[in-house]
């Protein structure tokens, strides 16, 4: 792994189950910060007897502290400082899915900008049983706290490597037999008659408004596009995503 | 249909898309405002010719007035003012909704409070080919400016019945033969095992912390569960919304 991140030298993770999954992990935290005003809850009290048994220091602080380090967002009045956040290798990142047995599921974001929309998709992957995401190093957004908090705790579990180029990331791939199935509006394929999802792939999520980037569609093997009955016409690019990754766990499901 | 919505005696949207289906969707448009400085871009001419031939006054403005009339939100230089969101009366989408010729699919929202939720719920329902959406009067997003902007347009077409209880409202689905299938994590049914989809039915998606609601759950013939892989074992409400409708457009697809 390789630490980075736009938070220099630290990670700042915010939110009740984002900062608990931090803690599940295992991951480096340094520390807790706690709103020395708020009553417990439940899931508050979970997630600090796991930062006692990982012998996490816990620090109470006044509410405007943790706003201050939150940059205003939502926090519930917790906030966990870490370790950078340990972006993976793309080869070790494919040595764990080669590890994990079955066909390799990754998802690649091409010039991706919305940190709601990475955070989104990270969540889903996680849920979806993917192996890890692949996001470019530049013009696309990256893991930062506002994208760890709409991952709502995925980021803690799932694998994102970085790469210089998504391009040759999949002409890379495609010399490990994993397939490109990019996700196109105008797309030859429909998403429900794709025979590829049970096979090893990578799924490549473009950005809303400009799809996917004439490299990485020019290295895809295959282009699908989503039925759309409406008259509007568009989707949600993590709602894009979400709905391909359950239908290749659908088709991996009913294999088994 | 019924006129309301807390804006009061007018119904505000902005953003290209949205302005755009609005027109095309022949609303009646009392004005529409465009930012004096900004460049026109071929989304905002064929805007333009839509309001030029539905007699829609265009009024050029500085771009400070469509800020302030937008809450302060992305608006990308075009506002429009219209009469009140039309809600429809539940009889009339179900009578529409029979009319439409093939099994009724809508989806109920019961206790969803964040209008990017309702928004995108909105938008993905649209184009998966949905009758309408059901969401409840009180403790609930109703369509506001921000519900039609994170829609994307799709407030335009899609019909929005408000309804005083959803508990009743799916007693009286069940006396149209119309199943009520809730989203439950706990669900007993897992999604791509649901028989149902190829029936006329109604989706019930709950909030993302409470889930459905103890009146929703009782009256649902079925609760399905999405299949979840991961260590966080959660997912934002709309995606799953958005999957499960996709399942129900497969399922429909394919018996075609």
């Amino acid at each position: 792994m390789t630490e980075g991140g736009r938070s220099g030298n630290q990670r700042i993770v915010y939110g009740v189950q984002p900062v608990r999954e931090l803690l599940r992990a295992g991951s480096q935290v340094r520390e807790v910060l706690l709103d020395r005003d708020r009553s417990r809850s439940e899931p508050v009290e979970e997630l600090l007897a796991l930062a006692a048994a990982g012998g996490v220091r816990v620090r109470e602080v006044a509410r405007s502290d943790i706003d201050h380090r939150a940059e205003g967002q939502v926090h519930q009045g917790v906030l966990a400082v870490a370790v950078p956040f340990p972006y993976w290798d793309l080869g070790q990142l494919l040595e764990r899915t080669r590890a994990a047995g079955d066909p390799a599921l990754l998802v690649a974001l091409d010039g991706v900008t919305d940190p709601h929309n990475l955070g989104s998709v990270a969540r889903t992957a996680e849920a979806a049983g993917a192996h890890g995401l692949i996001v470019p190093e530049r013009r696309a957004a990256n893991v930062t706290p506002l994208v760890e908090k709409a991952a709502a705790g995925a980021l803690a579990h799932l694998p994102v490597a970085r790469v210089a180029n998504v391009g040759n990331t999949l002409i890379r791939l495609r010399d490990e037999h994993i397939w490109s199935i990019g996700l196109d509006a105008e797309g030859t394929t429909e998403l429900h008659a794709c025979d590829l999802f049970t096979e090893p792939f990578v799924l490549i999520v473009g950005s809303e408004g400009r799809g996917l980037g004439r490299t990485s569609q020019l290295h895809c093997d295959l282009l699908v596009r989503l039925p759309m009955r409406g008259r509007v016409g568009s989707l949600n690019a993590s709602v894009a995503a979400a709905v391909s990754m359950y239908e290749a766990r659908r088709r991996r499901d009913s294999v088994a």
